[in-house]
């Protein structure tokens, strides 16, 4: 090993235990919460006409920051970076990153950066955890939800047999009717607004809405029971296989 | 036994072997998908003024392999089709395989060919499974359901005798009643929409519909309740029997 | 004992005995069933017309089987009628039958007779039964049912004092503004519908009404938890003493 | 010891045996209860003109029972008034009194006396119960909401820079971009009020929107979810720790 090696290393694992220390942390998350409020003051046309350039300099050292942060941790990890335990949180770190750099060439995409703020997701620890118990939920919700695309779809394709004529701005295409049946799923103005109206030129039209609701209800209803049944039931086995040990 | 039975029974069984493979299920499946998505394709006038003869054509194409399937299947397993532990699965596809013949033959009800998407829930393993556990949960709704079914009758009628005459098109007949309580159930306008335009005649109309909407509230409550508290003793129960094994 | 007396006993334990049977039961039920099906027709003004006369005479005929019902039920159980393990459903059916004998001396109320659905309830037993489980969770509503109508009454005070003098229609008296606030509890057109054109004359109205919800919201869930606990810890215990049978 | 403070400690264990009597705390409950009710008629206009000024005699009288009660409690307790198991309660009942005090100075502050009412809440023992349970499940949803509100910024920031030049009524600046995202949070008019508008301008911006609600809907549901495994599992262990006694 030359010496050159050696003091790379020693560098390298110098960093790495300065990056994990808590203090770091909490500077990152220090950034990403002074870089969410300029993101947020930034949306108030007078305050941007007044000390716009001052913003988008503070919002440019912010990002500088996080490059910076980022090539740090790279370096130190390797390939580790992209393989270790916590890889989904580095590559979402990434490519946070990476649209940023991408917002800042197309000015249509300026937008984007705005999505920075989730780092404050990757960076506080109890955020990690609740998005991973969120996460946990989603198996028990996936055949159900696919069942309920099941009749969401046939449905969409029956209202636009049904009503795309005389209704062309609710139901005239597959996406409007599947995106007016997404409004009626969530209850909203679905008989003043949509079935009243189109009853007076179909009077039976109640029969698809009403049978539509009351099966979205039921397969909703059978979802937040398999969730609540689910979350139980894993939180008994943790604690039987606490109780063996 | 003649010859001619003994090959018979043999090309049934090697039939049937073929039928219960699982490349045979995917490729039923894919059958599936691609129709729901010519259904979906069909729905665009553009689309179906330029290619519409090509979309029939393939229509009638998943139909015949749908019936293909269905006569291999009757074939196969002769009077067990409608009497094994799939037979509720086996009717639902012959009745969509026979209600898709009728839509054929009467435009009229061209629209009930959409109903063979729902195939994809007779033919998926994890959607049987998900349908059995959400008709598991009707039991135990059943009787809560009933009684909401006995007080929505009677404020139906009810609302009927008040206010039939001064709002005709909400409570003119029973079934119109019965439609506006079904929305004020969901809560969708109910106020603004429904009750002050009915207050301003009948001051006092807020105690039927408040009322009502209590009365619902709490029913619905212990539904969702009886649902949960029923799946979790079942999985108790499931649990306490294999623990006695 | 007198030979009359003893006769009467013996007309009274074959009465009872009658009664009690399940064929007896049916038959009650399906008088109930017939007159509700009466009062559904007698809301349309067309039946009404053509066969009201045939309609009032059916519905005093099952009125006047109800009442016969009734007595013999008094005259076989006497004053164990209202003392027994049923007092209160035989309460409930008598007031029942005493509020239809009410509505006919008085035209007014005579909508009171559609009550006489209601007795479905009190006739078949398996609605006993569901009317008694909702009617354990009131209970565990009650505490939090308390807290929530404080905040409900602090609201609504104060919802008069800052907005009646401009929104004499929502807010104009506290009964208006405790309706208002039901409303937004239930979510109804709460923003588009009210708050906006609030905010329009105070633009610090959203403090109340976003705290009022978040407020609402949190006691709702609580309630709905505390339901589910309680049912779910009824349930345990239960089980529980039978096991240590 | 003097005589003299000999004399005060049993006027003051005197005193604390009287307010700590179930018949002292009825009676307060009675006044806070009245107060109430003064509270409430004094919103009637028509009352108001009529007995104002015995409605503001008695107003001021209750104040000076809760005054003096407050005194004698502090009296009693001294330090210990801020330090023991109640101190919470203290606190409130403290703050409360002091706050109506302030009220009469400035008559712009008048409603805040409406406050009063809320100290049912600390007098009543079954309704601290009720809050110390709401205030528990607190902790459970802290971390999730925490999530909702990262999410919740993000989406205001990113609707001003989308839609606030088109819709500066909606979304003109960040608080009127969050204020909107609220009521859509609670589905009200979310699609014909405000997003169907938005659609005829910007056609993607469902894209926004409908992610928006079945984001908040996923993250509500693990808030609900987390709030009933949490109660469970506190009852679970308190039992265990009770068997284990």
């Amino acid at each position: 090993m030359s010496s050159l090696t050696n003091a790379r290393i020693t560098t390298r694992s110098k960093l790495q235990s300065i990056i994990e220390t808590k203090a770091w942390n909490y500077a990152i998350i220090a950034v990403i919460l002074f870089n969410s409020l300029l993101l947020g003051l930034n949306t108030s046309s007078q305050i941007k006409a007044n000390f716009g350039g001052l913003l988008n300099a503070l919002d440019m050292l912010c990002l500088v920051i996080f490059t910076i942060e980022l090539v740090l941790r790279i370096f130190c990890y390797r390939l580790a970076f992209f393989t270790n335990s916590d890889k989904w949180w580095n590559i979402f770190d990434f490519l946070i990153v990476a649209i940023s750099f991408v917002a800042i060439e197309y000015s249509v995409l300026r937008t984007l950066r705005t999505l920075r703020i989730l780092r404050l997701i990757s960076s506080v620890p109890a955020m990690r955890v609740v998005v991973d118990a969120v996460l946990k939920t989603i198996p028990a919700m996936l055949s159900i939800s696919a069942l309920l695309s099941i009749f969401y779809y046939v449905y969409g394709v029956l209202c636009v047999e049904f009503f795309a004529e005389k209704f062309p701005e609710w139901f005239g295409t597959l996406p409007r009717a599947l995106y007016t049946l997404f409004q009626i799923m969530t209850l909203e103005s679905w008989s003043m607004g949509i079935v009243r109206p189109v009853m007076e030129v179909y009077p039976y039209a109640w029969i698809v809405f009403v049978s539509y609701i009351v099966l979205v209800g039921m397969i909703a209803l059978n979802l937040i029971v398999g969730v609540i049944v689910n979350s139980l039931n894993e939180i008994t086995q943790s604690k039987n296989a606490n109780n063996d040990l």
